[in-house]
């Protein structure tokens, strides 16, 4: 027997490996987001297009859903639940994703924007800043649930325009209690304004550049700008700055800095990744953090890996990885 | 490299959509049950056929399970999950999945017995009637688990009957307190009697009825009638009444009473769909629910939608959806 | 349309059935574990490949993830998912699954290791012994979270190695108290040990056995030795042996043996299962398991089947089911 017909496309990634940080145990854990993902598009004629797409993230060494932990774990379909039209007028999406400021970010981002300790993408690159502040707990922070997301086509082959505007319905946050420094959340609290991400991107191949702006269903607010130059097609050099501002919910010293640099370097079947930023709150001791990866490809869809980093703050934390990482 | 050799068909549903309430924020929702579904049919020779579904049902707008909050979540195959044989005395499937009746009355339902606020479904339809008390919290209302399900084959090509049985095995569900005209339902209680349901369809493609009878875990009694006709090709009309009976759990006004008639009309690539109906419980206000709804066809797997209901009883809710409907 | 080029295999198991149980009620349960489960293979070059695997388990009475209870349930990918690679030097995987011991010795129970109430391998066959102690609540008992998987290729055709060594992580156990004759396990407890398993295999088609040893997170040890022969072709008759030493964490009375018989008769389109097991705790009570089952395959996917069983102990339970178990 043959698969029936249909028009659904399942792909993802098997993400495992060993890891070592200063004070724990040698561990088996994960350098990129493990998928298992539906999508499909249908032509409708005429240039427009249905699409959906529903991801599944799991955690490669226990089998659960991403995060879980007791009665918490992230949704199901954490990565993206999404349905919309594409058409000559770009494309319009329903569900939930990444923001226009987070799905933008990660080019600029010397390893991809995936979670690895060693990369950037879920602290320094986005100044700490969390764009769910009201999702259950456990929940990813660079997401919007109850959005509509629209991009532009790509002007001139180059050109990009994203937007994502998040409805005013609560989602289940556990209750924050007010600090000498911060106001109160309460529990399941509706967003006190419309949360909103935009972001334009120009990409003409040998040089990127990126702003953005994002503000969440705290008001907290997000500025970024990042650029990228190929000197030569093997090697691609990046630079990202953002700014946090948690005005709206913390009393002093509530704007938090960051900029990372970093660089992509390709030498036959292996890529080597370098990474050097900081992350400078208001007040509080600053994270220094330099990072070196190498990837080595076995085929187009399956390379093993090392990564290695050192983080600075109160306390400095090392980091060492190395893993198999299988895309299907 | 292809997909290997196998025999499962994957199809799904995804509608997401803009919904405004009476009292409550411009929210992301959904229409229709949104699924992402295995099945297979395996043909045994002899006219006899093994088959299997599983369906998962999600919630679009956040990604999670169906009616996840907090640890309560519905099973991960909410849709069902069944396995049975096929074959000249009809089929039989045991597991998870709608009662006899809750199947055959969609078919009279002017929104087609999907959840939309502007639908009947999920209230006026069953005369606020639950197929499954004692199900874990959040479940929904119309499955039986553990059960043995048969329908006969399609006699003389319009004739069909349906009978589902459930065990009497305790599923987990949340102790109810007594009141003043109600019993106490212990937690985890086994039931109390072998739940049943019975229906029995006729369908010459121009006419077609449905009578049904129910009973759950808690003896509550559910009886239902309907009809449809259709005076010309593009136009149906439908018509339903139904009876619950609460008696065994609830001292007075135990009784409920509903009627419901709806319209099918199809223009072009469009389909109007219109409802009117009421609920009468007993010593208790009445709820009186009128709707409109349109579809318009972009292809034979997706429609964009527009509805819009008013709802009223002790107070008055409207509401109006826009969206999409892809199935793939 | 038809499906897009992957590199998916999807697979799976719906078995349902009717249970009766000494001092329940007829019920619908399962025989076999329920699977849906996704894997793929990657040939690399050079004889070396990638593998992956991911399998949902599910209850097919009630659609939920295996064993769900409230807030606990076990892991969406319960029965495996793991990644790695295969070559010359055998296969060496990262992730969760089945330890060396658990995976090897499934090959000689007389229900092939399914989870059936008739069958053995739940207690009899593990001396009662459990893998993963310091899982999450409700987790299976014969799997490694957290683990490195290591294969040697089958050596002349007969021979295999097999090792598993689980990273000590804390996996979200319940705390158990301290009792008169055991140690107290508190909450989220890091592994004492670093637990293993190992497994040796011969097979040669007609004869085939094992030798195992596992020490898990408290220290708990297990020894097995079994084996099979098939003096006709249709006839395969096997034996095991298993000793758990619970000696660190209990103060008397720590060792548990247990023995098993089997035979599997094939017989046409049928197979009959038979086994007799005890299991002997020091100071409790033995268990005394007879059984008997019968599969008429339909096709090579599909059989209908028949178990009873009598298990003695300090009481007597007896078990009878009759379902349908259905591969894709």
């Amino acid at each position: 027997a043959a698969y029936a017909q249909s028009s659904v496309t399942i792909y993802g990634t098997v993400d495992a490996g060993v890891t070592k940080k200063t004070g724990t145990s040698t561990a088996i854990g994960k350098r990129d987001n493990n998928k298992l993902g539906f999508k499909g598009v249908e032509d409708l004629g005429s240039g427009l297009k249905a699409l959906f797409q529903l991801e599944i993230r799991y955690e490669p060494d226990t089998g659960t859903i991403e995060n879980t932990s007791g009665a918490n774990s992230r949704p199901l379909f954490q990565g993206q639940s999404r349905v919309g039209l594409q058409g000559d007028f770009g494309t319009v999406r329903l569900g939930r994703g990444l923001t226009a400021f987070q799905e933008s970010i990660t080019a600029f981002e010397p390893w991809s924007g995936i979670p690895s300790v060693a990369g950037y993408q879920t602290d320094l690159q986005v100044a700490g800043y969390t764009s769910s502040p009201l999702d259950q707990t456990g929940n990813s922070a660079n997401r919007f649930s109850n959005a509509f997301f629209y991009n532009t086509p790509v002007i001139g082959g180059v050109f990009q325009l994203n937007a994502t505007i998040q409805a005013k319905e609560a989602n289940g946050n556990a209750a924050v209690a007010a600090t000498a420094n911060s106001v109160a959340i309460p529990a399941n609290m509706v967003p006190s304004t419309t949360p909103y991400s935009l972001s334009a991107t120009v990409d003409n191949g040998q040089f990127a550049a990126m702003a953005a702006y994002e503000k969440n269903a705290l008001e907290t607010k997000l500025w970024s700008v990042a650029a990228s130059v190929k000197p030569i097609p093997a090697l691609k050099l990046m630079a990202s700055y953002q700014k946090q501002d948690q005005g709206q919910t913390v009393f002093t010293n509530y704007d938090t800095k960051s900029w990372i640099l970093g660089a992509n370097y390709t030498v036959g079947a292996g890529k080597i990744l370098a990474g050097y930023g900081q992350k400078t709150p208001d007040g509080v001791v600053k994270t220094k953090q330099a990072s070196l990866g190498y990837e080595y490809n076995l085929s187009a869809r399956t390379y093993v890996y090392l990564d290695a980093s050192n983080k600075r703050a109160a306390t400095t934390v090392n980091f060492y990885g190395v893993g198999i990482h299988h895309n299907f």
